[in-house]
């Protein structure tokens, strides 16, 4: 199966370059607004291209000129589980039964999105116009993130009256960005701009306009295509295991790692290659 | 109790705005210098301020024109424990025992000042002036950091022939600010002013001065009591929580919080407010 | 045996100034390229250091005007395990062997720079030139990194078909720069240059030449060696110790190490002659 | 859809008593070993029995008198990816790509082994005969083991070649019975049998036959699935996590949790009845 | 202050011998049972003797044939938070508040009961007659149990419609017995009697009768008491951090705790009088 | 070089078996007591038979009747750092240096220590008669232990003033004994019989005598020596990672792990003898 048949109702996926696939949230009407639907698809989606042997870079990015996403589709929402209209015609339920629920419910939405961050393979997000709430819990999955300058963040739950339970405050601090900085966005739920984005370090480019970000996105995507898989899918995931343990643990991780990837021949190709006068570009087999 | 109540001789506690909390403390002709009292007094105020239903915010600031504090009160430090005098007319003490006092001494000054950073409500902390030991122990708990243009910053211990044992070392890594930097600063012991605590991103605002930047203070002060106080607590409870786990575990943890969180009528209420046309600013309850 | 008699076919090590010692990679011909002897040479020095009461602060740089070090040598390289060399003769080996060989070798390579970080005393790291691969590996282990303006780093593994193995992906998340900006430049093995590596954390200062940087180099090593080596050891080992620990963890450790340490008479010397009128610096007894 | 629907070609689920499931592994013609195919589908049986509200507690036991399984099927295996017949027709693979897929192959037979672990309901384990290799992986995902006096267990996987990767090296430390002899078990591959497996800890309890066994297994089942399953499923959740984290994040843990959970009527209904001098036990809703 | 004043209405504490502290509660007309006062209480206890300098053991048992605790006074906490009570003659509150108090009233409990496990003093429990719910949560917090042959233990929680949450499901895994055992008792809430607990290691001695337990503890506690309380308080304090951390950190941490207290002359006191022929039993100072 | 070589002053070192080492401490006229020297002898002789080919298990064991060992050499620490001696001659030192020397000399010890259990190849332990101190710190870094039933243990420490700091405190609760036991021997520094140790877990057999010990300790030996190397070491690596780590990172951890050694022609050689008739014993290549 191609990516191309890895679309959605409300996701195109494409493949305009070899090895380089691009997921694009398509709901321009609603803000490109996430229901629990489009969640699941947005995870299954990456879960296939994470072991699709003809993709080794994704970008993430959303139609339209108005928002990467408003967040949830809190309309929807607003009839499900977070409001109590979620078991509408039943007894009154139980408290803690309740609570037993939203804590599925919870990891419903989250085991998705986490997908995105299990991608064996690096996610590029461009982002643009107003990307709250989901377009936080997203992007923190993706490995590197630019946008455009009109682009207007927010961590916004706290003004819809709850912690952001889909990832943010727990990804956001392990982006590596200033802590101080990260409570005054959460707590105040406050928009914050690319230029803040930038000086933070949340995101590692501005560019003028969505059109414009993407020209780099897909340079850089089809650079990190032409090397081997072996090594850049190997360095994504020896870098997040790292965030998370020790150096103790994560050099012995890398240890363990490389034991068996250094005996690939993509190592003696790129090293001869370079040694070469030529400098011919080596090819590598898919992964 | 009032907040009002929680004032002790060198801690001013005030309530300037609905839910808003102001601590200042004020021994200004000792430059604000902390005796071990004003530290254990300072981490009562904070235990008070975290369960009290009729604060949502705290700023944390301090009295006079010249120091938010110029550290401990090394007078008074160097007739104690530090210097060997605090076991005066005693036959000489075996130096096992003496550890074993000075590990309980040390878990004596880091309580109190842990408290502020286990405090429910978030902190907002000021700084002006002279900002160096304790300034440094103290404002790492805080959840934001602004300053005023003049202060000056010092992780002053190594100065005094010792590691800092307060918070400093412990939490400076934790605030996510470059670590070449922070060697830099811990290992000099050297001045460092408001612009470059602002780049590196110990500050996230610099103003022109105390007074100007207590307003910005007071504005996010404000703004952070107008939101759901379940929304706001637990966004700090989880964020902090993050820092000090895996990703994996941040993901469980906020699930099982919101399991409970979720069901406030905050929520219906805060997404039916911004539904609505006409924005009204939603009551929440205290807690 | 002083300092000097550490040095090695291709490390000078010198101690210009009382307690300031300089290891110098000189191989100026390859590039100060490593190869696998060097790492272990480089280790070895190290350790020594690390115990050598008569050094409190050793700055790390490299000779020659065209690279701090382009990494590891390649041209023996390829020759050895990575390219399936290092056997020839031998009947085609098991895989699992070659693996668990692999791993070993790994190790053998990774201990010796461990030593480096694990070294008591601060290390200032002056980079130039190029700085590619091993240059980041090294320089991640050292507690301060500065440059010259010339400097042109990359974590250059990606291009020759490997993930970093050597500490690089492991490390350089600890330094607390952004994560997007770290996938961004170990995805790709792209150059950074001396201002994209202050304005994002990586270093702590750029100077306009190797030359001139080691004058703040020296300045900062000086001044450090005239503190109390117990505090700025202390303050070494209790950071690393935060980094890789929670909070409740880091605070408990430096209780316990302070109660020994807060015994010196460092402090007393520190504590009286900041107040007496004089600030005559106080002379600190070795370590 | 009931329990009952759940079953496979070679699982038979059922529902002898009210809240109470049977999940019987049966290819006895094979003595009951595992194919890929089978891990699946017994994963997927968990997953659903987890959520499943007329479900309480479940047991896993296996259908004939000679095995609760003989491990993994060698004869299917063997034309699998263990002995490189499963890319027969192709080119000769790289090693890291031959590696990569190993691990992902690794972690799909992971996956459903540990759905039984993940199962929000109790599972009780009742082993007789044969019990090797997926025998030890499968039953210590299970919260209670017991067994008849016949069973022969044994850590088949270094008899046939390889480190244990389903699970049972992971795990079997974390059932907390000695070191000494886990090693000793799992370094020979040698059989151990029942009154071994009590008096190690490793089953809490031994019946003279299979048959024997699941009468008090039935016993236990029924006796927990007439306690709160707030309480059971609670209990169990907080168990486990307490297992892989210390006591402060235990602690901390179960605080959160039943924040929540207290909400229950059930600790009214409990409490009540245990206080009344009726003794009736209270009916609790499904959950 | 002496030991003895430290009794509360229902705690005796007495020193019968040199530095042996007695701590009994004494309710035995209600079986012994906790009320929360009695929790704040049994935890200010241990906080004292913690640091009381003429207590080096203390020995936990209960007055009364009859029980060393029935666990929580049901009839009290009947009518508290876990009923709803808690609140009566209020509006009825939000879901998410009363979980926020909840939160806050479980921690209150928790942390008295903590204050037993971080007593710096060995603490060996004696347990009689019934010994349910809180005698678990209570007695795993101790160093060393051991209990009269009548003693009759319950992890009672489950049966009154909870998880537990004082501790047990968090502190009993890491008592170290066999986890099947654990999730029996704990799933049922079952009776299991002295031998049984013996035979799984959760007691390590079962004796005739209170009263005959009761020596042996006094031995062990006399025995004790005339060892270097560096060594053993240091014993202790050093086994329950590498409880909950890994042989890499415990082996740091222990080397950095005897950089101090190898310097008592304790160890050349014992080492030398070991050494000596008389055999004569040093004489420790106080700590 | 031969296993023999490795032999030292105090250490024998044979093969009498293909593939298996004994390792046999001998200084029978001392009770077999350990000087510093000889810890850096041990760790020597462990660090080489890790990696020597011709070595698959080693059995490590005491000369003459009387000692596993008993302990440290009290007369010889006598005169060392313990107890002031090793400075003589010198001007009184200051508290803070003598701990840091202290720290570093306890890790000087640690680390032969800790070779023993890195060892890659499993190391059965037989004792007898007095195993005290260094006997449980050495034998706890061992993988199996067995005792001939004269054997006296005795975690020594606490009687000669001191918490054991060379790994038993630290190693003790990771062989999974129960922890009331744990804290009886440690805190008491009593004796304990073989009986004991079986019945605590503590060794996995006990046998009439060292003599007759040693012949099933050369079955187990012999037999684990006719298994796949491969996986022999892959089982005690993976084992040893998993008791430090929660079961989430053991299972990526083997996962990662076997994705190289399940290429092993070891795993189709042993499998494909098990399925045929012969049942004829595989060879494997050294590792």
């Amino acid at each position: 199966m191609a990516p191309q048949d890895y679309s959605t109702e409300f996701f195109n996926v494409t493949q305009p370059y070899e090895y380089v696939a691009v997921v694009e949230v398509d709901r321009q009407r609603k803000l490109n607004t996430y229901t629990e639907k489009m969640f699941k698809d947005i995870g299954a989606i990456f879960s296939k291209l994470s072991v699709d042997p003809d993709v080794r870079v994704i970008i993430l990015t959303a139609a339209g000129d108005r928002a990467f996403t408003a967040g949830l589709d809190v309309t929807a929402a607003a009839e499900g589980p977070l409001t109590g209209h979620g078991i509408k015609g039943q007894a009154p339920e139980d408290t803690a039964r309740k609570a037993w629920k939203l804590r599925r419910h919870i990891k419903e939405v989250q085991n998705p999105v986490t997908e995105i961050e299990k991608c064996e393979k690096p996610v590029i997000c461009v982002m643009h116009g107003i990307s709250y709430g989901a377009a936080i819990d997203i992007s923190t999955c993706c490995d590197i993130r630019i946008c455009s300058k009109d682009t207007r963040f927010s961590v916004r739950e706290v003004a819809i009256g709850l912690a952001a339970d889909v990832g943010t405050l727990t990804r956001l601090p392990h982006t590596q960005v200033p802590m101080s900085w990260i409570k005054d966005i959460c707590l105040t739920a406050r928009e914050f701009n690319a230029q803040e984005a930038l000086t933070m370090g949340f995101v590692s480019g501005v560019f003028d306009s969505k059109k414009v970000a993407l020209d780099p996105a897909f340079e850089l995507a089809k650079d990190i295509a032409t090397k081997s898989p072996i090594a850049v899918q190997g360095t994504k995931a020896v870098i997040n295991y790292s965030r998370d343990h020790s150096v103790d643990d994560g050099l012995d991780y890398i240890a363990v790692w490389n034991a068996a990837m250094l005996q690939t021949t993509d190592v003696k190709d790129a090293l001869l290659s370079g040694l070469s006068k030529s400098k011919r570009t080596p090819t590598f087999q898919k992964l």
